[in-house]
């Protein structure tokens, strides 16, 4: 920085440094940032990222501005350029081709010679002498050690590749770099899915007796050909004695009561173990290649808990908080209290042992070939841990998917997501009337949250008997799982549901004789199942990529106040998919479905819906007045749904 | 950090360190926050900066935060509390006492034993045995040295002084401590002024000749009557005479033409003397106290640039960029050329001189009692000047106020205003239909524009006499002058515009016969003049303080495309002001005024508007249905004004 000056009329020193070199350019509002960088957006490896900025400076120079991408561990950065978009706002794009941890930043800078030559046409449009101008062309040339133009010619010095030229050889003036952005790209699977929740030990036929994977594999047919992605597992680990809850969640178990699955650990082993009743780690691996070849992946569940029976609380009593007693305090939230289960102390004094030990389970599993992971209640855990988890797994195999089993308040489900898990529970399970549901997907499709918060919305959860199925009506149970697939591209079902199971403990939002507390068979094909209609909808997803995203949701105006109508596209233009739901009641309604305003198609070559086709009739039908009048009998069908052409 | 490990299953080193202290806090969308904490948000001194942030961390801790300010410069940082709000956002205030630059930051922590009595609550009212939790309490009190109650029933350990004895004792667990934020605290002529421009050497009453300062000064109580504020001086140095600009810019002179005062220097002197015809520095000192006198303060323009004939080409020709054939390129937007003007190169060898060279001539003109400063063109010289020179200046005066004279791109204006400039030239001098104009002051009122950008709206300038005036009609300018001074805060009018000056150069957007290159005498008091329509509406300005602010505008539903109708109240709710102004047109119109959703008064005890009184008439009206019917005749007056009652 040069401080020399000779101007001493006042003799006044500068407070602050005469920062005559400092950056020129200002590059702010970049897309996509979270946090100003603090946290990295998401994306799916294979899909273009669209990079934005405002990129400006003081003055007239002309500039040039390029986007520099590189993954993390990966390759030297590579360098695209950024176009003008308009009203100083630039637009550059790469595509990631593989899962990992990415960074980007964008580099903006000066072009003093096409700056020369801009002017210079506009002098010469102008009819203005420009020997002199002439001149310092040829000055810019000799120092960046270009040649010159054989013709003398004005035109001659306008040239494009004179400007390329330069453009190579010329010190980029004025060269400003933007803060490093950081990015997380997955694999497809994290943006959509279609998931089946279950207990293993309830997937057998023999009554008050454990199923094992065997039994778990003979039911995979069935899940398939449901149309399922991911076959989710409720922990199979070992389950202690010690205070083992009974029936419906009682404090005391009869024998031969098999226990929550929730409370981990037992001599027979920990989170590492494999409950013997459901067999050995062999029998899981086969499983896990079983589901491989039925196009299904497993999922499994991480619940940082143990029981009292843990090894852990042998092996580690470190790890765990001891009260004034000598006791541990087992997992509560005043006044409710989990007595089959004790929390490890995440701030232990071998808190970094314990965080390791947490880690290594799961990349235990990750090894078993497991690469997603629906984790238990993250937000009581510290948020550092799994932000450092996650990376630290991911980076062993960046293919691996975390849920974040979070039903909290909003921004600290939120901020699990920025933290870094890759899908989030949501609060679809409970919302229930048109407005708040399109609210809700209004909110989860808006920036900032779309770029972070992948939503994975589940009708039912072993927890979760929400009081719009009590009643246990086909059309409710169609309406919600329509919504549910149509609405998120990832969604999933807690077994049970495809049969309409619905019986509460009365008075609250839970299953009566719950599995999570006893052995459990089911007529899997029981009479009244709405298995069919789950296989259509889901084979219609896997057709129409447009229901593989959720960010493509577009409202449309449908004038009936329990009746929701949405259009989503795919990111290539080719197909899009218009959704009408009866969300509520199971009488007929007519309604209009308004498609006014709603474009279709390839960017840049966007078209106004003219016509649909029933993706399940195959009736088409032509939009009059920007729209159709449609019926919905619920108790025959709650959702109608088309492809849209254009 | 603890690295120690015990868990040896894998014998796998963690990639990245174990964070186990980490911040458990998350701290985001703080405002106000601007780029980050790249640039200031402004504040005025005396008035309560609000300070919000979404602050919240994982698990279920009771949380402690606090907002901590201090002044640059000045004593020790002050703390006060922050309030949850709803939904994990938090509230503090404070209030800056004097103008300067300031910062703020935030700091959160979690209180164990709040966290400890809060739970202790939950138990016995569940009634559980807490004889355990009363021993872990206790250990929490010796370990922090507060005596325990001297009952040992539980509702004593309940008590919340001795909740504030251990917020007291306790150390901050998880104590986590946001960025700092900066903050530019200006004093009230930042936010609010009527503004008054003259050419001195127009102010007398002998045709062909200069006027003086003192001429000046005889002009005051007039231009005081009207109400103004602020009296801002076209540059009053000595002005070159190579190339000077002949009557209404022509390229030759005739010999008397005074020339272009932005043709700054002469060889009586440059920025820092005064036009020999003006009078003295002794005399300009006169005019400036003169002015304190009435009321008002003395604004200068401040050009960076420099007619051929400045000391500086011939003391610092460094300062200058020669080109190949020896000259110094006169100022040019290609092909637009402006040859009686060269520009200094910001650049240049020496530039940390010629910074503090420009520097030294704001400081000068401070010492001269100039607290005011109109800068030209900012935009084409470098960021980083300003954003140095105006912090350097207001180190030695925080009084000291800029105001950005960049008609140019909306970002680049907008960056000069974050780069320091307290007021902003816009683009209202050209929107003139009622949809333009809600667009254009909605933009600037809301976030994050209203933070950093304080509007000045100029009805003319020297350089623009825009279409929409260039009639005459009285109607017109009374309807300009009402929308500048009633939309915005910070307003001014070009001298002349009084006297509904309105003559064209043909087809141009510029006055004939400009006074930038001629001398002109005036009748002030020219019948037709709109001079007690100004000076009344600048005393309504002075009697309503909810006029003299900018950012409290919400528009009004008023059923006429013509007419414009808004509420702003005062940031104490103490008054409330409506206005309907017919935009357009000379045509009388009736207009229903819709009130609806628009409550006024103070924060807490927010009201709906009842009934208004014409702040002309003093007549009052009781609202109907909600809003009122009313007729502007523009010909009469094309502003209604009133005061709001609820």
């Amino acid at each position: 920085m040069n401080l020399q000056r000779r101007y001493s009329s006042t003799e006044k020193k500068p407070v602050s440094p005469v920062p005559v070199s400092a950056p020129q350019y200002v590059i702010e509002d970049v897309y996509p940032v979270i946090n100003g960088g603090r946290f990295p957006a998401k994306r799916i490896a294979g899909e273009a990222v669209g990079v934005w900025a405002d990129i400006f400076r003081d003055g007239t120079e002309v500039t040039l501005a390029s986007l520099v991408w590189r993954r993390e561990g990966g390759a030297a950065s590579q360098s695209t350029p950024m176009l003008h978009h308009e009203n100083d706002r630039w637009h550059g794009r790469f595509v990631p081709p593989e899962p990992g941890r990415y960074s980007f930043h964008i580099e903006a800078w000066s072009d003093p010679f096409a700056t020369w030559q801009r002017d210079l046409r506009r002098r010469i449009e102008a009819g203005q002498d420009v020997s002199v101008e002439l001149d310092e062309g040829r000055l810019m040339l000799a120092e960046a050690g270009v040649r010159p133009p054989e013709q003398d010619a004005p035109d001659a010095w306008l040239a494009p590749e004179l400007g390329e030229a330069m453009q190579r050889a010329q010190p980029r003036g004025n060269l400003v770099t933007s803060p490093v952005f950081p990015l997380m790209v997955e694999r497809v699977r994290a943006r959509a899915g279609a998931w089946y929740e279950i207990m293993a030990r309830s997937q057998g036929q023999v009554p008050g007796r454990s199923a094992t994977f065997d039994d778990c594999i003979a039911r995979l047919p069935d899940i398939a050909a449901m149309g399922f992605d991911v076959l989710y597992l409720l922990p199979i680990h070992p389950i202690g004695r010690t205070a083992r809850k009974g029936r419906n969640n009682s404090l005391t178990s009869e024998p031969g009561d098999p226990g929550s699955p929730y409370a981990i650990g037992s001599a027979e082993g920990g989170h590492d173990a494999i409950h013997p009743e459901l067999g050995t780690l062999d029998d899981f691996r086969r499983l896990v290649s079983a589901c491989r070849e039925h196009g299904m992946e497993v999922a499994l569940d991480f619940a940082v808990q143990c029981s009292p029976d843990h090894p852990w609380l042998r092996e580690h009593p470190e790890w765990f908080r001891h009260r004034p007693d000598g006791s541990i305090r087992y997992a509560e939230n005043p006044p409710k209290k989990y007595e089959d289960i004790v929390n490890v102390d995440f701030h232990c004094k071998d808190a970094a042992g314990l965080w390791m030990a947490l880690r290594d389970i799961v990349l235990f599993w990750v090894r078993q070939g497991v690469r997603i992971f629906r984790v238990d209640n993250p937000h009581t855990k510290p948020f550092p841990f799994w932000e450092w988890m996650i990376a630290e797994v991911q980076r062993e195999d960046p293919g691996v998917i975390f849920l974040s089993e979070a039903f909290t308040r909003p921004k600290v489900m939120k901020a699990l997501a920025k933290f870094g898990f890759s899908q989030s529970y949501t609060y679809f399970t409970w919302r229930t009337h048109k407005a708040e549901l399109s609210e809700y997907i209004s909110e989860l499709t808006s920036f900032p949250t779309r770029e972070f918060f992948r939503p994975n919305f589940f009708v039912t959860t072993p927890d979760i008997l929400p009081w719009h199925l009590q009643g246990g009506e086909p059309w409710a149970f169609k309406a919600r799982f329509a919504l549910a697939a149509t609405l998120s591209s990832t969604y999933g079902i807690y077994n049970g549901f495809e049969l309409l199971e619905h019986e509460p403990i009365p008075g609250k939002e839970e299953y009566l004789n719950s599995e999570k507390y006893e052995y459990r068979t089911r007529d899997w094909n029981r009479p009244g199942n709405i298995k069919p209609f789950i296989a259509r909808l889901n084979r219609i997803r896997r057709e129409n990529p447009a229901l593989l995203q959720t960010n493509n949701l577009r409202l449309a105006q449908v004038d009936h106040d329990r009746v929701m109508g949405f259009v989503k596209d795919s990111v290539d233009g080719s197909n899009a998919v218009a959704v009408a739901i009866s969300v509520e009641g199971s009488e007929p309604k007519e309604f209009w479905f308004h498609f006014g305003g709603i474009d279709i198609g390839p960017v840049g070559n966007r078209k106004p819906v003219t016509a649909i086709e029933n993706l399940v009739t195959g009736a088409r039908h032509t939009l009059e007045w920007g729209g159709i009048r449609l019926r919905i009998d619920p108790t025959d069908d709650p959702m109608l749904i088309f492809r849209c052409l254009s």
